[in-house]
C-alpha cells in the first residue's frame, strides 16, 4: 500500500464528514431565494480549498451567482491542469419524494445521499482532498493547479462565458480536468469523450383573460391545456420517435461506422438500464439507433415539466386561462443550440390552434463536444483510472451537457479530461441523491494520481 | 310600488351585509382541511332560514359534508315547492389573481366580490330574505316551502342521491325551484330549461421510478407528460373539433329543426360573448354548430387542468416520472355519464404509447336533463320575472351541469324550474366571482313573487 492509499485510508471517514457538512448549504441556484446560500457555499468551499493546500483563492463575482477561483502555482515552467466543477445543486422537489431531507445528508449502506453529493458538490471536494493527500504523501504537485468553481451551472452558466472571456489570461492552462460525469456502470470505469449540448425553452399558451366555467363555455372557446398537449404531440413522431420539428437534423453529424463500432463496444445490459432508469417497463429509442447510441450521439426533445389549470385534490370544473411548458432538447455534433431555439420556437408557434396565443422564450444553451480520443491526457488519466480501480477505462459519450467544457473549448480551445466518478444510479437531478462514497474515496485516490500521470504527458505534448 | 317592492328596497342594505357575512366562511367543498368551515357555514345558513320563517330546520349529516334541511308547512292541501341549493363553494386559486381577497367580500360599483357570491351561497341567501320579505308583507306563504342545501355540490354531490333517496318522503313536494344558473346577458332575463351533464376524471401517467437527468436519459425512456400530451391531442379532431372517443356521439339526441330555431331565437352578439368568455380572441366551435348550440345543445371534452415535471424558476432537466390531467365532458341528452367515462377512459388507455403506465379513475357524474317548456311552473316563473324586470324571460338552455337537479327527476320525477340571476360575467370558479347587487335586489322581489304564481299554477296542474 502506498503512502497516499495509506493516507486516504487513514481519513476516509473525516474526508465523507467533510462533505457531509459541505451539503448541508442549500445552493440552489434557479431559485433567488436561495442566493445567499449559493454564496455562502461558494465561501466554504473557498475556504476548504486554501486549508487542502490551494493558494491566492478568491470569490469572483459574476451578475448572478459568485464563481470562486483559487491556484497552486509550483514552477510557472511546469504544465498546467485548470480544474472546473460547480458549487450549485438541482431544486429539490417533489421533497416529500426524499427518503431523508437533501440538506441533512445521511449514509446508508455506504452511499451518502443529500442534494449535490454527486453534481457535483461531492466531484469538487475530491479535487480538494486529492491536493490534501498528495501534499501530505508525495510532496508537492508536479504541475501547476488552477481551479474555477462556478454557481450558475445548474441554471445554465448564465454568465460562465463572460467570466471566462475576461479571465482568460488568469485561466490559462494546457488542459481542462472536470469532475462531473459518472462510470457507464459499477465496476466498469469509463472516461467521458463527448457530451451532449442543450437548448432549453419555455412556452406559454394564453387563452382567456381568466379560468372560465367549463359548462357555460366549454365547446366554445380553445383550451390551453388541450392547444399545448397538441403542440407538445406534434414535436416527435410517436412510430420513429424522430423530432419532427423542420430542419431539426440539418446539423446532426452522422455517426461513422467507426464511431457506432465504438459505441457498441462499449457493454450493455438492457435490464440493468432499465433499472438504473427508475425500473422503466421498457426502453424507446429513435428508430434505427440502440440505447447507447441514442443517450450519446443522437439529438432528443423532451418536456421538462407542463402545468396549467387546476392540480387540487377532487374536481374544478374550468377551463385555465393559461398553460405551460419547459421543453429542452440534446444536442450532437453539431447542431447549435440557438439555431435549435429558434426552430422549436418556430414549431411550437406555427402548430397553435386558433383562439390561443403562444410566447416561446429561450432559457439556455449549450454547444455539444466531443474530446479526441488519442490526446496524451486521455491516456494519462486511463492509467490513473487502471491503477485505482484495476481496470482500463471505457472511452464513451454521455448523454448530458456540462456547457462550460464547451465554453472552453471553443474560447481557449483547450483539450478536456472528463473524469466523474458517479455512477448511473445516483438520482442526480431527482430525490434521493447520492454519491457511494466507495467511488468517492477511490476518486481522490485516482485523482491524486492523474497529477503525477498528467504532468509528464502534457510535457511531452 | 308595492308593499313588498318597499320592504325590499328599505332593507337592500340590510339584505347585502348579511351576504357578505354568509360569504366570510370558506367552505370549500373539495379540501379537506376546510371541512370544519363547511359545517360551520351549513350551521350559518339554517339559523338564517329560520330567523327569516322556515321552521323545524336540522343539519343532515352525509358520509361527506352535511346538508341542511328546513321547511315551512302552511297547509298539507296546498301545492309543495321543494328549493334546491348548494352551501359550498369552488376551491379559490390562483388566489394572487383575487383583487380583493376570495373570502373578505367587497362592494365595487354595485358588485358583490366574494367566492361564492354567485354560485351558490347569494342566490340561496335570496330566497331567505325572499321568505323574510313575503311573510313580512303578503302574510303567510300561498304554498309549502322546503328547503334542502347540500355541501357537496362543488364536488359531485357524492353524497346526495342516497340522501334524496333516504330522505324521500321528508323532501316530496309537486315543484322543484333552483337558482343555481344566470340570465343569457345583462337585461336579458332567462329561465333554464336545459342542462348539460357532466362526466369528469382524472389521469395518471407513470413512467420512471423517480424523475431521472433528461441529458443521462433523454432518448431512451418515454416521457410521461410528453406520453399524456400525446394521449389528450387525440381527443378530438383539431380541424372539425368533433371528440374523437369511439362511441362517444352513440347516445346524442341530435337538435330537432324546432330545438335549431329555437336555440337561435336567442339573441347573441359575438363580440360581446368574447368579451364575456374572458376577452378570447375567436371563439371556436364543433363544425356545423353555432356557439349558442355549441355550448348548450352538444357535447364537448375539456382539459381542467394538468401537470408534470418541474414548474419552477429557471430550468430544470428532468424527465419527469409522472403526469397527469383532469378532464371532464360536458354531456347532453342522452348521454350516460358513466358510459362516457368508460368510453373516454378506454380512449385514453388505449393511445398510450409504449414505456408509460396509464391509471384512469372517475371522479363525479351526472345526467343533462331537459324541463318541459309548456309546464305551467315554467308560466308561473316567467311571470314573476317579467314583473320585476319588466320583460318576459327567454326559456334557454344552459352548458353547465347541476347534478342534484337530475337526481331530483330521475327519483322523484320533480318538474324543475331554474330561476337563475348571474350574469354571464360573474366569474363563476374563477377568481373575482361577483354577484351583481341589482340582479340580487331583483331576484329577491321576484322568489316572493313566484310563490303567488306558483301556488294557483300548481293548483290547477
Amino acid at each position: 500500500m502506498s503512502h497516499l492509499d495509506e493516507y486516504c485510508a487513514q481519513h476516509q471517514d473525516r474526508f465523507a464528514a467533510e462533505l457531509v457538512e459541505a451539503l448541508r448549504i442549500p445552493s440552489i441556484s434557479a431559485d433567488p431565494a436561495y442566493a445567499h446560500e449559493v454564496r455562502r457555499n461558494a465561501e466554504h468551499f473557498l475556504g476548504a480549498a486554501i486549508a487542502a493546500g490551494f493558494t491566492r483563492g478568491e470569490l469572483i463575482e459574476t451578475a448572478g451567482h459568485p464563481a470562486f477561483y483559487a491556484e497552486r502555482i509550483v514552477d510557472p515552467g511546469l504544465p498546467t491542469a485548470l480544474i472546473y466543477g460547480h458549487h450549485d445543486v438541482q431544486p429539490v422537489d417533489p421533497v416529500d419524494e426524499w427518503r431523508s431531507p437533501p440538506f441533512e445528508p445521511e449514509i446508508r449502506d455506504g452511499d451518502l445521499f443529500g442534494r449535490g453529493s454527486v453534481d457535483d458538490k461531492g466531484q469538487v471536494w475530491m479535487h480538494l482532498k486529492a491536493v490534501e493527500a498528495h501534499l501530505k504523501t508525495q510532496g508537492d504537485l508536479p504541475l501547476n493547479l488552477k481551479l474555477i468553481v462556478e454557481g450558475e451551472e445548474e441554471v445554465g452558466s448564465k454568465h460562465f462565458e463572460e467570466l471566462v472571456a475576461a479571465e482568460r489570461d488568469r485561466l490559462a492552462a494546457d488542459v481542462l480536468v472536470v469532475s462531473d460525469t459518472s462510470f457507464i456502470e459499477r465496476g466498469i470505469p469509463s472516461l467521458c469523450v463527448g457530451l451532449r449540448g442543450l437548448a432549453y425553452l419555455e412556452v406559454d399558451v394564453e387563452g382567456p383573460s381568466r379560468d372560465l366555467h367549463s359548462g357555460a363555455f366549454g365547446g366554445t372557446v380553445a383550451n390551453p391545456a388541450e392547444a399545448l398537449a397538441g403542440m407538445i404531440a406534434g414535436l416527435r413522431d410517436p412510430s420513429t420517435r424522430r423530432v419532427m420539428v423542420p430542419g431539426f437534423y440539418d446539423d446532426v453529424r452522422e455517426l461513422t461506422a467507426t464511431a457506432r463500432e465504438q459505441v457498441r463496444s462499449v457493454p450493455f445490459d438492457d435490464a440493468e438500464y432499465r433499472h438504473a432508469a427508475g425500473d422503466v417497463p421498457q426502453t424507446v429509442t429513435e428508430q434505427g439507433f440502440s440505447v447507447q447510441e441514442a443517450r450519446t450521439a443522437r439529438p432528443t426533445i423532451e418536456v421538462n415539466g407542463i402545468w396549467g389549470g387546476y392540480m387540487g385534490a377532487g374536481e374544478k370544473t374550468i377551463i385555465p386561462a393559461s398553460a405551460g411548458a419547459k421543453i429542452s432538447c440534446r444536442l450532437v455534433p453539431d447542431q447549435d443550440p440557438g439555431d435549435i431555439q429558434r426552430k422549436v420556437a418556430a414549431a411550437l408557434e406555427s402548430s397553435a390552434p386558433p383562439g390561443v396565443r403562444v410566447r416561446v422564450k429561450p432559457i439556455s444553451a449549450g454547444r455539444p463536444v466531443l474530446t479526441p480520443t488519442d490526446h496524451p491526457a486521455v491516456a494519462a488519466a486511463s492509467r490513473a483510472v487502471a491503477d485505482v480501480f484495476g481496470i482500463a477505462p471505457i472511452l464513451a459519450r454521455e448523454g448530458g451537457s456540462i456547457p462550460p467544457v464547451e465554453t472552453f473549448s471553443r474560447l481557449m480551445h483547450l483539450p478536456a479530461v472528463l473524469i466523474g466518478f458517479g455512477l448511473p444510479d445516483d438520482r442526480i437531478h431527482a430525490p434521493n441523491e447520492k454519491f457511494t462514497l466507495d467511488q468517492y474515496w477511490k476518486g481522490i485516490r485516482t485523482i491524486a494520481r492523474l497529477w503525477d500521470e498528467l504532468a509528464p504527458a502534457m510535457a511531452r505534448a
